[in-house]
């Protein structure tokens, strides 16, 4: 038998998420956590080698004290995957969601200046430093929280140059932090001020921009805001056919604001996922449902939190009709500004009416699929990276009952000791 | 001049909150943080010696190295004053919990045996080191996250032992952490179920189990929690009347799920505060903006949201009325699981629509005197207790802005650091 070099021993719950490595969970499978009680998890060569009884591994595996992590009745899962996160930007708008709070209207807020492209504006002007520093600072704090793969979209330069500085400051992320960076290239995100009058030399400019970020590898997947404000369905689809043509996988922005069929889009282009979906209806939820391998719907209950909006998306018809689900923080300094997913598990229990065993399964194993990497993470299972997290709480249900603190106590990533 | 023995320097912005320790700030004062930018503070003997710019205070007072904290360029302000929280009981509503997010009927919960007689009877059970040991454990996670003065009210064992050991577990809490613990008897909580037929007689109970209480000095306050569902107006009445005769300053559960008149009975016995108000009607705020001393209004943002409800207070109306509002966690099991002031007041802008600048006034020398300590804690001015916490942010709007992670970076409790 391989030896382990590290065990993760005395966990109340080991909380596998296995059994959902090809396709995501969905349907009654969305609640499927798997629990092994009194539990204990073997790493060995940065991959799972066994998880069982704390008991038995202990018996099983021989390591020195310091290569024991003690749960000490905590549970132990998987490491979050943070699905859809905004990482790189400049600035804040703090004052402006003040404002919002405070009853100012949005269009006004933008007449002045604010919204979306007050953070181009800043971002564009950035020293390349300095944004490393603010991603860096953020990812830190997700990784705090319990994530140990976070996606990075582009979508704050929209320019050339701009965009491939995201994307290297995405890679420079990797390369100084031991979480995984998944980087997604969103120059669709809108249309910036200098094009506003030639749409068409927008779309040329961000087709010989993906070219380009292929040709680097500086991102895996294309992700398009499809929404009035930003990109018309045609659009959308011309964006991703393309996109898909040079080999990038595909992520929409869809639903988020009216309904678009940017998730039949979705379905019909063969994304990986289909993200908001807070006014999906009932034909876009069949075509998700219904589609040879589902897009995963990846929710985003931060968001209406953070502008304190009644939308929600509809989490429970989407598992009904069997839209494997996903959550995540849609981290972004204007309409998420929180890097913590047990606040998004705390969030998708409330105000989407997940139950906590489907809220685990949505930022574990199906935020991985939402990332394509179902096969490599997002369980606790031998073969599988050793990205492993332990929570000081004696249950996954408090994932989701206790809010505003962070039971993430030890975070290893790769097999690697991140703290602990 | 006294030399510092602390100095905390660096700051962005020290909020001092200066200018109301003799009556709480109400109205337009309710958003006066007052604001030292590239501030300092200055500690000596446990009290504030001065507040002011970062360079003067360094030339000031000469200390070393290892005597000073530098806030780098985060946010100084008063620790947190936690005025209304259930900090002793055993067990937790996880299970219960998740079946009402699931939409299960209270009532049905109820007559499972679930609700607060279940924490009633848990916390019966509770051998007294357990209690204490959960009891540390939530203390400390709200020390964590900036409270420096907690309050602990009793009323989950509604009998004469019972309640006494619950204020005595509190007191053995402030023996073993630095933060202070402000004790509340609230054996009027419910009326337990061995009293079921026999009302007159629980409350001759809690009568005289205020004289034991008054004599052991076990508590500070008395608190009645008026409802329908608990204890009347008449009884509310006649047991603060009895509470403030033996000389408890008086505390009120009020208008939380009716409209009661229990707002306009605080004002005119002269409690200290009234909590919760989320149906408190247009004449409880007259009654309370008019009182000669108006009871501080206690918000408690976190219950709405860890049950997906929609009643909110009115705190707009209430600050225009002129009521002083305080907000705090309400920290307890059944309906409030957060530790976490900055949750509460991420919460209350929001949810309440308060700014931020009303809700750190709110959970700083507001809350000081909903318990009665408005004079000596709750804002950084010279002589008052150095009660200081470091925020990881650059600016106070921040608290409000950021969600769902912990921006305490350093706790300091009478001069001394707690963690930093």
């Amino acid at each position: 038998m391989t030896p382990a070099d590290l065990l993760i021993v005395n966990a109340a719950e080991v909380v596998t998420c296995a059994g959902f490595s090809e396709a995501p969970a969905r349907g009654a499978d969305q609640s499927v956590v798997r629990i092994v009680r009194d539990g204990a998890v073997a790493i060995a060569d940065g991959r799972i080698l066994a998880v069982g009884a704390s008991d038995r591994l202990r018996r099983e595996h021989h390591v020195g004290e310091d290569q024991i992590i003690d749960a000490a009745g905590g549970i132990v899962l998987p490491g979050f995957v943070d699905c859809h996160a905004h990482l790189v930007f400049a600035g804040d708008r703090a004052v402006e969601w003040e404002q919002r709070m405070q009853g100012k209207p949005y269009l006004e807020i933008l007449r002045e200046g604010g919204g979306i492209l007050s953070t181009v504006k800043k971002t564009r002007a950035s020293a390349i430093g300095a944004l490393v520093t603010g991603a860096v600072r953020w990812a830190t704090a997700c990784m705090e929280h319990g994530t140990t793969t976070l996606e990075a979209k582009s979508g704050y330069c929209l320019n050339r140059e701009g965009e491939l500085r995201l994307l290297d400051v995405a890679r420079t992320v990797q390369s100084e932090l031991p979480l995984s960076i998944v980087s997604t290239f969103l120059g669709a995100h809108v249309v910036p001020p200098e094009f506003k009058h030639d749409r068409a030399g927008y779309l040329e400019l961000l087709d010989a921009l993906m070219v380009e970020i292929r040709e680097q590898q500086l991102a895996r997947f294309v992700d398009v805001f499809c929404e009035k404000e930003a990109f018309t369905l045609d659009e959308t689809e011309r964006l991703l056919i393309r996109a898909k043509s040079l080999g990038f996988g595909l992520k929409l922005h869809a639903e988020q604001f009216s309904s678009s069929g940017a998730a039949a889009l979705g379905a019909r282009l063969g994304a990986v996922s289909v993200d908001h979906l807070e006014h999906v209806d009932d034909a876009g939820i069949a075509a998700l449902a219904q589609a040879p391998r589902p897009p995963v719907g990846v929710l985003l209950p931060g968001v209406p939190f953070h502008l304190a909006q009644s939308d929600h998306a509809p989490a429970r018809r989407l598992i009904d009709a069997g839209v494997p689900l996903a959550i995540a923080t849609d981290f972004n300094p204007g309409s998420s500004f929180t890097p913590s997913i047990p606040m998004c598990i705390a969030l998708a229990c409330r105000t989407l009416k997940m139950t906590a065993s489907e809220a685990v399964v949505a930022s574990t194993i199906n935020a991985a699929h939402a990332l394509g990497l179902g096969a490599e993470i997002g369980s606790l299972e031998p073969g599988k990276r050793a990205d492993v997290i332990v929570c000081d709480v004696p249950d996954h249900r408090w994932l989701g009952y206790a809010f505003g603190s962070n039971p993430v106590r030890a975070v290893v990533v790769g097999g690697e000791r991140v703290f602990d």
